[in-house]
């Protein structure tokens, strides 16, 4: 086995000191010559180097690590939540989060990632439905960054946090059939979002299976994946005729729930609303909205912790972790009135 | 005029490379030597050595400017609302901003100041209401980053952005006097908060100058300033035999609906309540809130305006800017029944 290359043979080798070096790998070689970069990167390759990540953490910033969090959107109560938790590990073991909000630009996720890179973070959490394991490896070069992904699409390996969307969808399905409905419509985003499309799939296999039509071509209703969206769908919501939705967030449910109210459209009496997700906002909504749970705050926990073990023991496995969902029943939902 | 000192001479005496200058006033001295550090430091006091922010940015990480944003409360809607103001300017300067969450917890907000501080941040935005501008400076050590205070106490000075507290309380309790109110409360917060303080003193003074019975010691109700807190006041809000409340923020408020509706209390049949701030939500209760508006998105377009002006050039001059309220009549007030 031969001896683990360093910095220093690197040094060596380029004839520039270890101080070029590690600046010039870290992303920091902007005051160095295009020669002395290129010089640098050729020889890491050549030489095979592969960057110690305790060695790079005690150089770049001293002893306390620093997480970089990645999210589409801040102002989604969703991801204040799930930041919350990320942030109660974080300040258990003494690591600084970063936040970054991408406003679902996916210029801007690429942005913030290199961004992330070049001031040495010690590790990534990465909640994006867009960008793929390949995306990020590539922004990540050649460093060896743990990082974990979260509320993905599929195309993505690696470590993750993950929640069982098929099943979700299954359980909003059951309740409403166990009311009685037996004309029920999904409302969600038209965009080629996965986790949307599962819980769609959960929905529909239980309908199915329980002799209810449903046809996604006039059944599934589209709108913005926002309270704005929610609330703009109401009219299409009446138009369906059915007597019980299923929205694919609760951002949604609770603009639809406003937008119904505006149409003079009772909830539950006339129709029933099931949400998604389990945000704080659901207690606090007239009528208290009946939800599918994801342990959200648990994710942002989960993600941190796993992602911290890999921090102190890079062998680890990648694994994924799955967070059960269940109903929370409230007062949006109901049997339908004939 | 003597020359400007730079980090060259401070090596030269040092009898270190520039590098390590560079370093070691730059926060990341870990891997140097107490001794050297030390030399470093005294040589800085001694030869009034002012760093050069264009400089320090243009070695510490290229072209791209940070800023750190620092603030109480992530999973509060207002400060979501801050966030993508300050979110919306950095975007189109290519400015890359860092969110800071402190949980209100004064030790993480000092801490995560000297994060941002050795991470060669290029200007920050404070939003603390317990922060002075000396524990600041004394976090910025001798580096002169600029700073825009925001939501703060009046133990500051130096450029920040405000909106008018008192005058926000004079329109919450005109309001009311307009509807016919004589009896009314004040919930809000039992700290020493400068700003609700200032709500009060303006509510009180419109009360007083209508002839109506204003006494602190048993009009003002406190609780926790969160919907959580609001719900639990609702008792106290029925026993104070008020027709009306103001309250802090639309938080509390919120939260009070929901505790006022579970105890029966009609909104705003029985009792009215008045929020403050506008988070976008209140269009989403019910009933939708009354409220005095905060231009809180504005205030983040503006405090991140006046920070990227100050990077742009030292020399302007410290300013407060102020952004007005104004009153947002929806469902939740009316005239008190008799």
């Amino acid at each position: 086995m031969g001896k683990k290359v360093t910095i220093r043979d690197i040094a060596k080798r380029a004839n520039v000191s270890v101080t070029t070096v590690s600046q010039v790998l870290n992303g920091k070689g902007n005051r160095f010559s295009k020669s002395t970069c290129d010089k640098v990167f050729k020889l890491r390759d050549e030489m095979q180097y592969v960057p110690d990540f305790h060695a790079r953490s005690l150089i770049m910033q001293g002893s306390v690590s620093t997480i970089g969090v990645l999210i589409p959107d801040l102002s989604e109560p969703f991801f204040g939540t799930f930041v919350e938790g990320v942030q109660k590990v974080a300040r258990e073991q003494n690591v600084i989060p970063l936040v970054f909000s991408a406003n679902r630009d996916p210029k801007l996720e690429k942005e913030y990632l290199q961004q992330m890179v070049s001031r040495a973070i010690d590790g990534l959490i990465i909640a994006s439905a867009r960008m793929t394991t390949d995306t990020i490896k590539q922004a990540l070069g050649n460093l060896d960054i743990p990082f974990i992904l979260f509320d993905r699409n599929n195309a993505q390996e690696g470590t993750r946090v993950q929640t069982d969307d098929f099943h979700g969808g299954q359980i909003a399905a059951q309740h409403l059939i166990d009311l009685g409905h037996k004309k029920m419509v999904y409302l969600s985003v038209d965009k080629d979002t996965e986790n949307f499309q599962h819980r769609l799939s959960g929905f529909e296999k239980v309908l199915k299976d329980n002799g209810i039509n449903f046809d996604e071509s006039t059944d599934v209703l589209y709108s913005e994946l926002s309270r704005e969206g929610g609330e703009a769908a109401a009219k299409d919501v009446v138009a369906s005729g059915a007597t019980a939705v299923f929205c694919g967030n609760d951002d949604m449910a609770i603009g639809l729930l406003k937008g119904l109210r505006e149409l003079d459209v009772r909830v539950p009496e006339d129709i029933s609303v099931i949400g998604y997700d389990d945000i704080s906002l659901d207690e606090y909504v007239y009528p208290r909205l009946t939800t599918v749970h994801q342990p959200i705050y648990d994710l942002g926990v989960g993600a941190t912790e796993i992602l911290l073990d890999r921090l102190n023991d890079k062998d680890v496995d990648e694994k994924v972790e799955k967070f059960p969902v269940h109903l929370v029943e409230r007062e949006s939902t109901a049997r339908p009135a004939k």
